[in-house]
């Protein structure tokens, strides 16, 4: 029996073991998505708690002490900070299986120094060393423990990007912090709130938005501003892949009705979207950034919890109607219109893995790995959904040219995932070697495994860390 | 090597051995789901023959002997016992990898005492041993030897509930035998015989149903009346979840035409279907029942075979448009409307399980695991079934809260099942420990194994076993 | 640690390696759908390299190739043999987990008796010592290294079969190569070139099409005459699987308008296509053949690509709407029309198997295992997918009465995948074996075995090799 989380966690064979120490575990990370508030790391933002840490907007954890019975006062609420910790403590053993036991433990390891499994039993203990250690951490000493190099937060066009500014100015720090564009309210016309955003935006810029051309000139020039800024990459946040053919008729009524406060039809809608995406996509092409797209996501669907607790508390899920039946017209009217960026393709639904990475090999030419299928995410971010995830990238499409792991993250102390995903990659592969099914050249193993959680990544994105 | 089926079946660990026989085994059973007929309890039936039992009613076998060759009438026919059992025995050795080969020989080990693999050379003398030995065993005989607590039938509104009561007064009869309401045929407006069965429970209930309010009403009554009989759990059998939005006169359109023998459109079904299961919903949740939904089945497909042997011989199949999408909005229905009770959710659409474990998730609270994802349904029912969907409960929602297995089952010899079930938990869970992903705790991986195989159940339905 | 793909490769049991090495190797090969072009075995084609065998047509291939940057002169322009060789062998060590990587060595290692892995290092040398090999093999003599005993090919309805009864008059060629009939041009009415495809059936038939009955008619002509020489199967492709209820007027619509060179609606497409495609099956029943269908795949994406291109060279991918809800139907439609033949379903989605599996189960009777579930095909055609489909078979369907792989190749080197099938197979079933869930009985598992190797198939496609 492998004792509890130890150092050899997940690696089950001599070659993972090898490959994880010699090779990952050393590497540097750069988290590529993120939704850290930038505002933290200008300001080098200290914790009072491992409550505030760990319970503060994560709402994985949210949503399990719910599951256990834990009173919406510890769980959202105003409940004390000590109290919040126990509870989650108490419900923590039940949670067998699930990510958040592994991710909590390998916070607790490699932040605080502690090895034990956390309880009811000693979440009082556990509550206060942890506090201890924490007054030695700010924000972006917790970045260099996990030696992060670079890392990009996901960003509003209409943000101003004066802390990015104010980073990138700041001489004591060293690790970069590059915003990322992700016009999601630009985009999601159908969502409530649409109309007062574009007056936001016009008074951002200075510019009249008054039709979809007006719409899709200030991206692009939003687009000009984030890359001013180091911007390399953008992120387009979809509850479903949609797509129309072009019809800028139907894309203008669209945008009218949400103006005036109206809903566009679904088809209007769609047509905008289409649209509008085509025209950033075809722009990040031209200044070579990455654009990824995440869909699948169901939002906000307990409305009674949501309207008292609001977005991002716990109340989304995977849509079933992911729309992955439109990547292919969507990356096609890409190429069509000359502007077939660099992508990431992530979907919630696992289902759509195989039909992604097929999608994704329709549309590799003019370098390496141009269009990737992302690692797995949010309900799919654990063992056995990230060794789905590279096992199909591997059957379908060129794992060694894979970018690897990202956090998705609001903490400082989740860098661990990028732990939990090299231990899981190195199993993997050492499962394979170990069975004859791949050489046992450690030269070209390291190559691939360092590739893959580092420098992939890098050179993809253009760091150039 | 490990032998056939011996007493550490499945378990692959020290830990899982060492788990099932100290924690799973001698846990008591509790069957919350099954078919039943509390007819055979009531009257203590006993059994002339292993044939009987096992080919009387089992579709799983039907379909394996039509694909091994079986004529019909060995199958569902009149065919000869012995030769029927001949016939199942000479297809089982080609069962390879099928639970069906499993279940079989647990059957056989545990009712029978006979640890022989059966195929077509020992037939004759395990039929004969088998029939030798059911003469000593009765119905109830046969529960007690699983240590069955309690178990729920699957009843029809219309049902007197005449056998329950026979049952709970007999005071020989330690075993509860609840009753389960479950009202599909009021539900389902679009099957062939709605305004028959409509005319019935009007003839049941004294109440006349003239619209869709008195038709909630009289559900209500019958709710009542089911609770009165010691009803603790409602069941609601969906070909695909459906959803519309609240609509009244649709509804009442779709019972109008229903009742005048002419078939509603599918908008005017899925609002009639939406109403009364909102209505039932809040009834449940006001009972402090538990509500059941199994959805995703595609029934009676062969018609000529259909039309010749009807429902539940065979002829069911997985339904690829099983309505997962519509299971958030319901579920938000029920929580708007006020009643949202306590749910165990199955889809017989294994792709549904992370779609499904993830809108549980955002309707958790006020109680620990108050949404479920149940537990592998027929199709799914088998071992990789069983692994996925326990690992996917785990990934995104709390194993330890699980209510675990039930057998769906018209055979009191298919308790076995649970047995399956256990081991399989067992193993999974010896797993995780034995390779680091979970503290070798014994006395908390008993609390967790003893919980998910009985107590958590227990309490969920409030049983009081 | 295992060599690298030794002769124990896959083998992970000991009851494994015995079942591959005493059942499994030695049987030999039934190809009953492949994509050879007959004329190179009329022909006895010779090959110049080892770039003419690989990359000659290999899709597969070539996408990984422009995945891992290598310029289109090298992938399917005119770029030079020993460079296109060299690019593909530089990729080779990324595309670690794809079965490309195991193909290859495969290959090189039954072929060429090269066992050394394939890196840019070696890509000369290799290349040298397998154009000298090959100086040895022709066609024929490739089919015969690997013990085919017979194959099918993918034929039109309008091809003369001149190659095949070439082939069939060559008293030299002892080995069958039969044609199978594709009727795609003349059911997927929706497509590009059907009207000019009519006329081509017109003047090789000398029969007047002028409406649906007379295709019908055209066809059932054409399947009698593919019957005269030797032919046993069908296969038909469909982007998605479609069922309507049968419409005469609408099918004659939809042809009409395809004639005139305007485009059906959906609904008039998959009336037409519905109808023609219960017509072909009926007569597929009356003269006992197998009717394959091959549905799920969205063809030639990449519209720049493929423009430049044409189709099948690397632009296609998984459909997830592949229509499996219509495939119960359809097969309803063959049953009540008198007219269900032995099929084998395969889906490009793999999300469709439990769905598949399950309802060909509701359409056996009748004979063994009349109702396949088809191997894992194309972009499932890898380690994980075989265990899976062989799984889900298992689960919920007769493994023992499976018909097995197929290469679906257009190469005459492929053969190894049937080797890479039985490996995987002994894999499973070992495990099987030696964790107990099946008995340890040889005769049984040899048995099995042979039968899906080579057996099944030889009975139900009555190749009588």
């Amino acid at each position: 029996m492998k004792k509890f989380m130890d150092q050899n966690f997940l690696l089950s064979t001599r070659t993972a073991e090898w490959l994880y120490h010699e090779a990952a575990e050393h590497m540097p990370i750069i988290d590529y998505h993120c939704h850290i508030n930038p505002q933290e790391i200008a300001e080098d933002r200290s914790f009072d708690n491992i409550s505030e840490v760990w319970l503060g907007g994560d709402h994985y954890k949210w949503r399990q002490m719910r599951a256990g019975g834990v009173p919406e006062e510890l769980v959202t609420g105003a409940g004390d900070p000590r109290e919040k910790f126990r509870a989650y403590a108490s419900v923590l053993p039940r949670l067998i299986g699930n990510p958040l036991y592994h991710w909590s433990h390998l916070e607790l390891q490699r932040v605080f120094d502690i090895y034990e499994p956390l309880s009811a039993d000693n979440a009082d203990e556990i509550y206060d060393r942890c506090n201890e250690v924490l007054k030695q951490f700010s924000a972006r000493e917790l970045m260099r423990k996990f030696d992060v190099r670079a890392i990009c937060t996901t960003d509003d066009p209409c943000d101003d990007l004066r802390w990015h500014s104010m980073i990138a100015a700041d001489r004591t720090m060293e690790i970069k912090v590059l915003p990322a564009f992700r016009p999601d309210k630009a985009v999601n016309i159908e969502k409530a709130g649409f109309a007062d955003y574009i007056h936001r935006l016009s008074e951002t810029t200075g510019r009249e938005i008054a039709c979809v051309d007006d719409m899709i000139a200030t991206l692009c020039e939003r687009i000009e501003f984030f890359s001013d800024h180091g911007c390399l990459c953008a992120d387009h946040g979809l509850d479903y892949c949609m797509y129309a053919e072009p019809d800028e008729a139907a894309a203008q009524q669209a945008f009218q009705k949400a103006l005036e406060g109206t809903t566009p039809s679904k088809e209007e809608a769609d047509a905008y979207k289409t649209l509008v995406t085509i025209a950033c996509a075809k722009k990040y092409a031209e200044l070579d950034w990455v654009m990824q797209i995440h869909f699948g996501c169901l939002r906000d669907n307990n409305k009674p919890q949501f309207a008292a607790l609001g977005p991002d508390t716990g109340f989304d899920a995977v849509n079933s109607r992911s729309g992955v039946e439109n990547v292919a017209p969507l990356l096609n009217a890409f190429a069509r219109n000359g502007g077939l960026p660099k992508m990431i393709l992530y979907s919630l639904n696992p289902n759509d893995n195989t039909a992604l990475v097929s999608i994704a090999g329709c549309f590799q030419g003019g370098g390496v790995g141009r269009i990737q299928h992302g690692s797995a995410w949010w309900f799919n971010d654990n063992r056995a959904g990230m060794r789905s995830q590279l096992t199909e990238l591997a059957n379908n499409g060129m794992l060694g040219a894979f970018v690897g792991m990202l956090t998705d993250s609001r903490s400082f102390t989740s860098y661990t995932r990028h732990e939990y995903f090299r231990r899981i990659l190195c199993e993997l592969i050492g499962e394979w070697v170990e069975s004859g099914q791949y050489p046992d050249d450690r030269a070209q193993l390291t190559r691939l495994v360092e590739d893959i959680c580092y420098n992939n990544t890098n050179s993809f994105f253009r760091f150039g860390a």
